[in-house]
């Protein structure tokens, strides 16, 4: 069997944030992602579950350690931490598509409960900078990870991060 | 509330084709992914579970119903049924990136099981068509419904799909 197609990490990465998450699986395949693609998760606020639960640890599998995980007590908090971020908001209800965000290297994707998504006094003050990932079909929605994986890696993309690429 | 930020579907969807998946949950996000890009869902050869149970309704929620479901004894049988789809495999271990597949509309995105991929023989005998999603971090592979939804939404982008969108 050969190597697994690899390529190599951004000199500044891109960060995950997750307000409030309800759903350990779903927090831990977004680990799970972040692991995969050296971005640091931060997890913002009260949690639906317990961050040791046995789901998030079924979900992430052994990945749980190989996460640069942050925990914050609201999202200035965050930006205090990563003052450098520029925030980039994600909400189904935004007019504009993820594919106009001109998210740089090391800005931040935020991310919004799976039952209600962001706040509305967050989404109206940051308002130039939501953007949603269109649906196509009859389903008017997608699961928070896979929304999370397809602006993430649309971001690599972008940045070139995978334009050069090795088997390892 | 504003409406959602939606897309017209290809008229040539493209064809999710997953090959004895294992995992019911991961089965039914791909199912959402489906229903939410008009995409037809193959399931390919024997499943590890049952197609009613409770975990695939609970991860694809409410959305079985909506999606445009075939089931198939093999790939052979897949291909009779769709013709015109030309095939791309997806693989940790293949040496190209999807970025440069060349996907077009009708075209079927095929994935194998979640614990070993796909078949080698499968893989050798379609070799030029072989990609993978690269990863950059400490974790080395990625979720089947990540990968799904990272592939798909990548082939909708170039297609040109969510050029036009609206809010809805």
């Amino acid at each position: 069997m050969p190597g697994r197609l690899r390529a190599h990490p951004l000199e500044l990465p891109l960060q995950v944030v997750l307000i409030e998450p309800e759903i350990p699986q779903n927090t831990g395949n977004i680990a799970r992602l972040c692991a995969a693609t050296a971005s640091p998760l931060h997890l913002v606020g009260p949690l639906g579950f317990r961050i040791d639960e046995k789901a998030v640890r079924r979900a992430g599998l052994d990945y749980w350690h190989l996460v640069d995980l942050h925990r914050h007590v609201s999202l200035s908090h965050f930006q205090h931490a990563c003052p450098g971020a520029n925030l980039f908001l994600f909400s189904a209800h935004a007019p504009r598509s993820y594919l106009e965000a001109p998210i740089g290297p090391g800005d931040a994707l935020v991310f919004g409960r799976e039952s209600v998504g962001l706040p509305a006094e967050l989404l109206a003050a940051h308002a130039p900078r939501v953007f949603a990932v269109p649906t196509l079909g009859a389903v008017r929605s997608l699961n928070l990870a896979n929304s999370v994986g397809i602006v993430l890696f649309e971001a690599l993309r972008r940045l070139g991060a995978m334009n050069q690429t090795f088997v390892d």
